[in-house]
């Protein structure tokens, strides 16, 4: 039974506080540290754990307990919303694990969150109430926001205090399916260009299925940042030559993409059968998948394909 | 310590002594059939194992058996270069596997196959003679040209008797690096093209580094097909970019591809980089990879993904 965990942290600049959080979720049997990234632009951290349930949460949790001490959100500036210092932690089925399985994680988490004095609302696969499923509701407004009046009657937490913590603000915990987060930078600084294809590259506007976007300046260029939450039906490659075409339209193009965390192999073969036109290509055509199953200290034996 | 192995059969077409062939390598635990495949037009199949050395050894012995048993190679008319119903036998290291375990694979599996009454060339890592290094010297002129005379003097086999195996022919068995065979078909049907095409893209011509290669007509058109002993510097993407610019020179183009077995991640990450602009991405990125070392079982459990 595997889960994926993905807690975000509002700290992208302190490469000292960005290795305490990695250092607290390292070392565990059951559980790797398969990935972290940080952007100083975002001022955020993505990090992506695997394994097992238990020895999942016990990392996440001491994660949040190393936010809490090293990170202060009133000092916080960052391109990224935001309504907390671990601002997000969702729990993520992997293989056949039931979706139940983070649900349940997610509950156990935001309790546990709740209890260090940090208000707890649960979304999407664990949210209690409708209008909290969707994660950018949630933060609406971001931690200025929450922090502008008591967390009551419909702004009240699922767990903790009614009122934002003066340092490390909320989290917003939930359970929910894959998310491969796929940023695209224009040759542009055009932001309303990037705007106007963030809003038609929307599932929810008829756009390509599952995926979210929004747009941002980066460095002066304009940054389609993608949110692929059907990658099945949409992989990266599949967004990007849309965007690659529409940029094109407006007289624009794409100047370079970024993986943000993890991605699963069968979007890679997706983008391999597409562009090195092979009619069949499956995963057990991967070898160091079998090479990972037969000897497995030959990946968890260190961290050292988690780069920050 | 992993190694690969990747027997070739000439016997591409009766489905039955294809099957019969993969259920003499299964079930064996610490060695996976992680893929086959079988071509009608070339009358061969591939077959790919993974694993510790000792169970591969046992699994390709077994299959060496059942070919010699169901593979009659004075019947056998095919597209390909071949010597023997078990033709080709590779045993590649994986990971941090050192060659020397390959090349001592290669001569137990070779004197092996000899004491079943079929004469065994050594190849490449494990050759015992500079001639013999290279396959298509040891293939030279096929079963006919062996068969035309006694294996005697600088025509004796490394193992087993002084002549060809009235229906099982002889054996290559070597050890070697990794080889991805990658196939381009052309919307052509000008063999000349496609010959000036393989002869220009050789690494031993100056082309692409580590590239074999040899063009064939396959249903009227122009196969290249391509053997990439160094995808770490010529991965497939590179490959076949170098051919679509090179056909359309010509007045040609690329219809399609084909993967003939296996290939290692870092070649779909290659693609990746390339296609989708992706300035960094990592193998650890690969949730995949680390979902097979937390839960092998998941990968290893059954057969299913080598489809034949």
């Amino acid at each position: 039974m595997l889960v994926q965990c993905v807690p975000n942290f509002s700290e992208g600049r302190d490469s000292a506080v960005i290795e305490e959080l990695a250092a607290s979720m390292r070392g565990r049997r059951g559980a790797a540290l398969v990935d972290y990234s940080a952007d100083p632009e975002h001022h955020r951290s993505v990090f992506t754990l695997v394994g097992t349930p238990e020895p999942v949460l016990a990392a996440v949790l001491d994660a949040a307990r190393v936010a809490l001490a090293r990170v202060d959100l009133t000092r916080h500036q960052g391109a990224h919303p935001r309504i907390g210092a671990l601002d997000v932690l969702p729990f993520v089925p992997l293989a056949d694990c039931p979706s139940a399985v983070c649900v349940d994680l997610a509950l156990r988490a935001g309790r546990a969150i709740g209890d260090l004095g940090i208000p707890v609302f649960l979304y999407e696969d664990a949210a209690t109430r409708p209008g909290r499923r969707n994660l950018a509701d949630v933060r609406r407004g971001g931690f200025e926001q929450l922090a502008a009046g008591p967390l009551t009657g419909e702004r009240a937490p699922d767990f903790g205090p009614p009122a934002v913590h003066p340092t490390a603000g909320a989290t917003a915990v939930g359970a929910r399916g894959p998310l491969t987060a796929f940023n695209v930078l224009l040759d542009s600084a055009d932001l309303d260009l990037g705007r106007d294809l963030a809003r038609r590259i929307r599932g929810a506007a008829g756009g390509l299925p599952g995926v979210k976007a929004l747009a941002i300046l980066v460095g002066g260029r304009v940054q389609v940042s993608l949110n692929l939450t059907r990658p099945d039906l949409t992989p990266p490659h599949a967004a990007l030559e849309w965007l690659r075409r529409e940029a094109a339209a407006r007289g624009a193009a794409v100047a370079e993409s970024e993986l943000i965390g993890t991605l699963r192999l069968e979007e890679l073969l997706a983008a391999a059968r597409e562009y090195l036109g092979l009619g069949e290509l499956r995963r057990g055509q991967v070898l160091d998948l079998w090479a990972a199953a037969l000897a497995p200290a030959t990946v968890l034996g260190s961290d050292e394909d988690a780069e920050g």
